[in-house]
């Protein structure tokens, strides 16, 4: 284990959470309130920290996979605490497990929240927690790998951890260049849909609150009624930008290089399109009935499967209520999530994909068991390693998910509950069905539960294995003698 | 496609279906039905059609894994066919797709019924509901194997398609004696249950059918409240042979030729009897203040458990109204399943144990990602086909659960209805949780609910493959080719 690469990165990571702590401090000048200064004096403190941390440069700069885990799993539960801190001393959010809850639900972009009435924030947080989502959405390592110049090369590791999908492609030779790719598309198009909701009415607040949340797959509102509100211009906005959020941003690249061919022929973009329209389709079939207009319906049902989907969250109609079939897709849609590669959650289009293909593979042996064929992706085959790992991946993620809901269902709420509130969390959704559903909040749950949650929402984002590797025996066997063979100075 | 091995076996399964269709006779004879005798009249039809579909013996007896799923699926949909035209005749069950249901449900050892009302049934249509789960539990295609000569050598094929587990073994090089050990086990098991039951006071009908619903771990009870109502001895008998027919048979086996040290190092019986005692102790801790002794609690949780595990379906208590922990506790076992070489359905143990031992290999790359290390069972490297192949029963599983949720929850019952009767029908259970608790039953479900229950039954009983075989495209084509070649006699 590389410490001294883990210490400097976390240094660094100290040293951008104090500034991106600025946003809700400005707001809160902006709107002259005083939890503004609270969110300045966090970051003062952070900036003093980081800047000391971080100071002194790593003796070996390379670093290993299991140091890009490692680095990855601390980060990300660094900045849940930082990031609570001001919510608790604001008062806004007293018991800091809830605090904590909330933040950790926001840097995951879930956006399952424990807010009675959102409202009554100050405009100070409530930027912030929207804020959590964009920063959380495309990854705070991703950020630093674009504007920390890493020396060592071995830094595909820490992106590795960090970024969602089955496999990681370097979009160009390299890494920092990537990553400064993937945030400038970010940047731009999280731009252009604050614009285009200001011009449909929007005041810049809502819109830039919104956009935050969109762009990061998030799903906190300001309103306690999300965006039920908003008008139908607006919601359709939103709608389109939360399904193009959810696409490959390998996608952008090859668009923006007029590289349309390569785009459009992306076997995961294709279907992520194909299973959104399919499930509007059904569930237009099972519930049309109940609108008043084909609009309505289309535009009602597009924004709750869209939402849920790219494991946004955002709701404009309480799908609680909606009919069994109809929920039935979106339970599952919870479990399908969005592209690799872009800032959904959930188990990803692209491993669906891969787990599809080795099944036809698998029923042909039955039929010709000497054929042996490689399985493709976008007509590259793809390697054996890749299809091992989303095996492994299933697997893993299914006990993960049999334990919290074992572990939810402690406190006794009904199944659907517990089964729906692991789900939204786990896969970074937000609102689940009944006493988690759209109109509701995991203010009622137990303590055990929100743990347990919040643990979920972190190994959702970093894709499991991240968090996993931190609580592996070996890891802290070898801090222990790292120290060890500090202290007598014999390494 | 060896077309004439197809229908010689056929023939020879419905040879067996007319002998077995005896035993419902002569009960009725025995209780003077007038039932008994439509009983005799199928097996009459059923004989004559064997006798000539099998008359002719095939003209290459070579047969391949492709045939052998194509005869154990069309043999199994042939006797639930077949099975189910008494009950409509006697117009005990009038509604062909309901009479099927509750055959497919006794030949699958599931034990999901739509009868309101068990006890309305003649004593010969009864036993036949329960010995439908005692040729189901190891197989018509075993017991074929053990009494029909079939020569060639690949017959392994039909023991392969039919019998549950990751990986078949013969426990002797010859696949006849294989089968005819396997049978005996069976026999010597279900005669010492109904022998026990006998002398703890149990009438010879009702010890006979219950230990035939206990040995296929099927559980049609012969009365409305199951097994509620028997003495508290004859409820230990059932649990310790309910979880001693989910046990692997190749344990008995050893421990018959005295291989002690090789039966108690099996891996996955050691792990089966670890899952059971801790869920015993689970739900225990969970719900222990609710009964009135500590014998009543362990007896009434240990029955239930065991009941779910090997999912054999049997009750003596309304889980349905036990709190969540205990319920997801339950839910979880209906997928956990038997030991692989048992009677009993699910997942099986020994999937699972795989699964976690590649979770344990791929986190451990992590760390270590130069080691290579293969994966081991009961101290014997296990193939990396066998790997494969376990992934892609979860796969295949996963994808045959949700589509059968999202067909059943069309007709627009709650989530957990829905999503419990395909786990207990998929997993070949019985009782599901709410509308399909232990004390509601199937029959208000939708024509198209039972239909898609039926193809779950089938499809978990026959661990997926070959029901899906007989889907494939090309098995259809190889057919058309055929009949057509065959008019041109050119082939």
């Amino acid at each position: 284990m590389n410490q001294s690469v883990i210490r400097f990165v976390l240094g660094k990571v100290l040293l951008i959470i104090s500034v991106l702590l600025l946003v809700p401090f400005v707001t809160g000048m902006i709107y002259r309130e005083r939890e503004g200064l609270i969110y300045l004096a966090v970051a003062a403190v952070c900036f003093v920290l980081g800047f000391v941390t971080s100071k002194k440069k790593p003796e070996r700069p390379t670093f290993y996979l299991k140091d890009g885990c490692i680095i990855t799993a601390l980060s990300w539960i660094m900045i849940s605490v930082i990031g609570a801190l001001p919510l608790v001393f604001t008062g806004e959010i007293p018991k800091f497990l809830d605090a904590l809850f909330e933040v950790a639900s926001g840097f995951t972009t879930t956006g399952a929240s424990i807010l009675n009435d959102v409202e009554a924030l100050s405009h100070a947080s409530l930027i912030w927690r929207s804020f959590t989502h964009w920063i959380g959405g495309m990854g705070v390592l991703v950020f630093l790998l674009a504007i920390v110049p890493l020396s060592g090369g071995t830094n595909i590791n820490l992106m590795r951890a960090e970024s969602p999908g089955p496999s990681v492609g370097k979009l160009v030779p390299k890494m920092r260049s990537t990553a400064t790719i993937l945030y400038m598309i970010y940047f731009s198009m999280t731009g252009i849909q604050a614009i285009l909701l200001l011009f449909s009415g929007m005041d810049l607040f809502t819109a830039l609150c919104m956009s935050f949340g969109t762009a990061g797959t998030g799903g906190f509102g300001i309103l306690n009624s999300s965006v039920a509100s908003y008008t139908a211009l607006q919601q359709w906005i939103i709608t389109i930008f939360m399904i193009l959020f959810g696409v490959n941003f390998n996608f952008y690249y090859f668009v923006l290089n007029r590289n349309l061919k390569k785009g459009f022929a992306m076997e995961e973009v294709k279907a992520y399109f194909c299973i959104i329209l399919a499930a509007i389709l059904v569930i237009f079939l099972n519930i049309h009935g109940s609108f008043h207009s084909f609009e309505e319906a289309i535009r009602t049902i597009a924004f709750q499967v869209g939402s849920i989907i790219t494991t946004t969250g955002y709701s404009t109609a309480d799908f609680n209520t909606w009919p069994t079939l109809s929920k039935s897709v979106l339970v599952l849609l919870m479990f399908v999530g969005a592209c690799a590669g872009s800032t959904g959650g959930g188990f990803k289009v692209s491993r669906l994909i891969i787990m599809f293909k080795t099944f036809l593979k698998e029923a042909n042996s039955y039929i010709h068991p000497k054929s042996i064929k490689k399985i493709k992706l976008d007509g590259e085959p793809i390697e054996h390693e890749v299809i091992r790992s989303v095996n492994v991946y299933l697997i893993t993620y299914l006990t993960i998910f049999v334990i919290s809901v074992l572990l939810v269902s402690v406190e006794g709420k009904d199944l659907e509950t517990s089964f729906t509130a692991v789900a939204a969390t786990f896969n970074n959704i937000g609102p689940g069905l009944n006493k988690v559903g759209p109109c509701a909040n995991y203010a009622d749950m137990s303590n055990l539960s929100k743990v347990v949650m919040i643990i979920d929402m972190l190994a959702g984002r970093l894709e499991l294995f991240p968090l996993i590797i931190l609580f592996h025996p070996s890891i802290w066997k070898e801090l222990i003698q790292q120290r060890r063979c500090r202290r007598r100075n014999d390494c």
